[in-house]
């Protein structure tokens, strides 16, 4: 399939964060040109479709770094209620009773809805990795799958099983070593699971220090604050990277720089489960690779890379009482390269030649988007899923003017979403 | 015109927040009839206009209740700075150089905004508020122009001729006494407004307690919190509003109950500028009447209610340090019916014969509303404003599909916005 997107702005995340006029030919998944007005124009290809961007801008899609795509069955279900309750009564009763359909189907809804957002690709922690596998690669969706290994579901072999398998399974799919958290596996697990770490020079993923009562927990438990604690067993010896990250220690925050573990930040989780505010400053400003996602829609509740810029800007500025914070670019940056990098998936943020074609187009006609003083501060400050006109995903538009190409019927997918859903919470 | 809304879900903000299958006809601005499923359907009538609603939800549209709408052309102008920066170096001489037709261009930019985000109304405070009576007026949406008087601009004859022009010159049009904010208004000024607002038996509108630095001035210069000294001028006799009441004392919050006055979050705004979390929680606890509102686009950056309800649950959450929070219905309400009372709008909720046809049609086919499990938390923890269908003000449609009905061109407006705007910060 090769694809001309002509009469475009391109915004490449380089340093300076340029935007140029031009156009960007796709073909076999990839970049394969990119022409600035100016240039040299070769008009001898054929393609299979030529869209014309009336000067709406191509950049590179936003990567969900943390969520649990399945879990939109559960929006809107128990909000405004207190954290531990949550999760004992609606949350973990609920999840028991998914069957692979159930879960295919409220990942294909979450698929919707990315794309419809300009989301690209997705690191998900859920149930029946396989079946998560299957149903990103038949939609075209760029998934980077992790294990929530924990004392109650899975066990190190399967992980390993999956390791191997979803590693080589797809182009779009990949694997990642992770467990739920420290306080839901033991330490004989964590210990079995460093051999495996350090033996394949894997990085590690997990949530961490993302409530006080999860710090404290440890504490008693190992003396040691989770990420001192999971370090000391070099399980991030290989990297990796921690969700949330929102009570870390400075002593965790060189543990992280030093072993180059990304924290992905999740702030539309961090408040509605008034977690806290993260540290984002101080771990930027220390060196600490950071990345964003947006949880799953149980915790934030929708799947919008947008909110998630916004909020990790913003709450930073209240956090720090400083109306400067982190700069829109840095933020934008996270959101895009810094997700893709804590992934393993290209992260150099260009619109260039031999670049996976991962492409949103960015509709700067709507009221939100003008004027343009600041194309990055636009994005960050004022971008909204209403701007996304476009999602590509390594060169297929899965996503155009409202409508998917996702190889499923959406209307039929919602319908279906919500019979499944009652039968789970009314059964 | 009449328009008949049919084969719709209507959510009406009673109480119980219910939703039942119906239509809604529309006449001479004004609900004519609902008629629910089930019940006797005349069909005799003949509609200018029959719109299908397959099965969308209608409800009264957002009412946003503290803007500066002109203020579109500084959006992205200035952000990460330090406020007083902010203020002295982009804001102030910016809009000094701005000419009546700037502000009438910059306007449309902003209604423009407003309806593509289902908000049928907006409380105004900026220079020229003839120009925003026509503009508002000529557009076709409801504004409720407050006076910014302050020692530098307009004075009290202004504002009292404007107060009597204004709320005889159109319907959709009605004008309310204000000032800036205590700390740009000398004492003179207040003293003299205090008889006219006593005169007039109506309410004072203000900026109150936004920061901690304005509140410490006050208290400098009169030995008391900026919501104490204006009451103690009797300019709250008539009640009235404050905006952003991020750092009120609880004396102050029991004169506002007391008084009635309003205080209008600005949740977006509180955070860009680092000026905290307001105590919203005690406020509603106590017993104060609240109303939600965007601030202007230089201090947000976007006109979007949904991101001010989601940031106004959310960050009580935080501050409270409770997930319980404010419920989500309470939140709806405050940003519709809330807001409507605030500006002297009625402000039932209600979707029923006589009411104002002030209604939004939001899509629930996107993926961000389904499942439905709870139809007042979708709306304020995932609703966006990509799924606003339609939004129509006093019975007619400003707002379908993408597409504005605003008694101009929307492209030509965009595109002299941008002009003027690299004009202003250019020169």
């Amino acid at each position: 399939m090769n694809i001309r997107l002509y009469n475009a702005r391109i915004l490449d995340l380089d340093e300076s964060h340029t935007v140029r006029k031009g156009e960007v030919r796709v073909s076999d998944g990839k970049i394969a040109e990119v022409l600035y007005d100016g240039e040299n124009m070769p008009e001898d290809r054929i393609f299979d479709r030529e869209i014309d961007c009336k000067g709406n801008l191509l950049m590179r899609g936003f990567n969900d770094a943390h969520t649990h795509s399945a879990m939109t069955f559960l929006r809107s279900l128990a909000d405004d209620k207190p954290t531990p309750n949550w999760l004992e009564e609606d949350i973990f009763p609920n999840e028991a009773k998914l069957t692979d359909d159930d879960i295919a189907d409220f990942q294909r809804l979450a698929i919707m809805e990315y794309v419809s957002a300009g989301i690209v690709s997705a690191m998900d922690m859920y149930l029946r990795p396989y079946v998560t596998a299957e149903v990103f690669a038949a939609a075209g969706m760029r998934a980077v799958i992790v294990s929530g290994l924990n004392n109650f579901t899975s066990s190190l072999s399967e992980l390993e099983d999956q390791f191997d398998r979803l590693n080589r399974y797809d182009p779009l799919i990949s694997f990642k070593a992770g467990i739920h958290a420290e306080y839901t596996t033991s330490r004989e697990i964590l210990e079995s699971l460093s051999g495996f770490v350090r033996e394949k020079k894997t990085g590690l993923f997990c949530h961490a220090s993302e409530t006080e009562s999860e710090v404290l927990g440890c504490i008693e438990r190992y003396g040691l604050p989770p990420v001192k604690f999971l370090a000391s067993l070099g399980l991030f010896d290989f990297g990796g990277g921690i969700y949330h990250g929102v009570h870390v220690t400075d002593e965790e925050i060189d543990i992280l720089r030093e072993k180059r573990v990304y924290t992905v930040t999740n702030p539309a989780s961090n408040c509605k489960l008034a977690s806290g505010i993260a540290p984002l400053k101080k771990l930027y400003d220390r060196g600490v690779k950071l990345a964003i996602g947006t949880d799953g829609p149980a915790s934030n509740n929708c799947l919008d890379m947008f909110r998630e810029m916004y909020l990790a800007s913003v709450l930073c500025k209240i956090r720090e009482k400083d109306a400067a914070g982190i700069d829109a670019s840095v933020i934008l940056d996270m959101a895009v390269k810094g997700s893709a990098g804590c992934m393993g998936l290209e992260d150099s943020g260009l619109i260039k030649a031999g670049c996976p074609a991962d492409i949103i187009m960015v509709d700067m006609a709507r009221p939100n988007m003008q004027p343009v003083n600041n194309i990055v501060k636009n994005l960050v400050y004022s971008g909204q899923t209403a701007n996304i006109k476009m999602t590509m995903v390594s060169g297929r538009i899965l996503y155009y003017n409202g409508e998917y190409d996702l190889g499923f019927d959406p209307e039929e997918i919602i319908r279906r979403c919500g019979e499944r859903t009652d039968k789970i919470v009314s059964g």
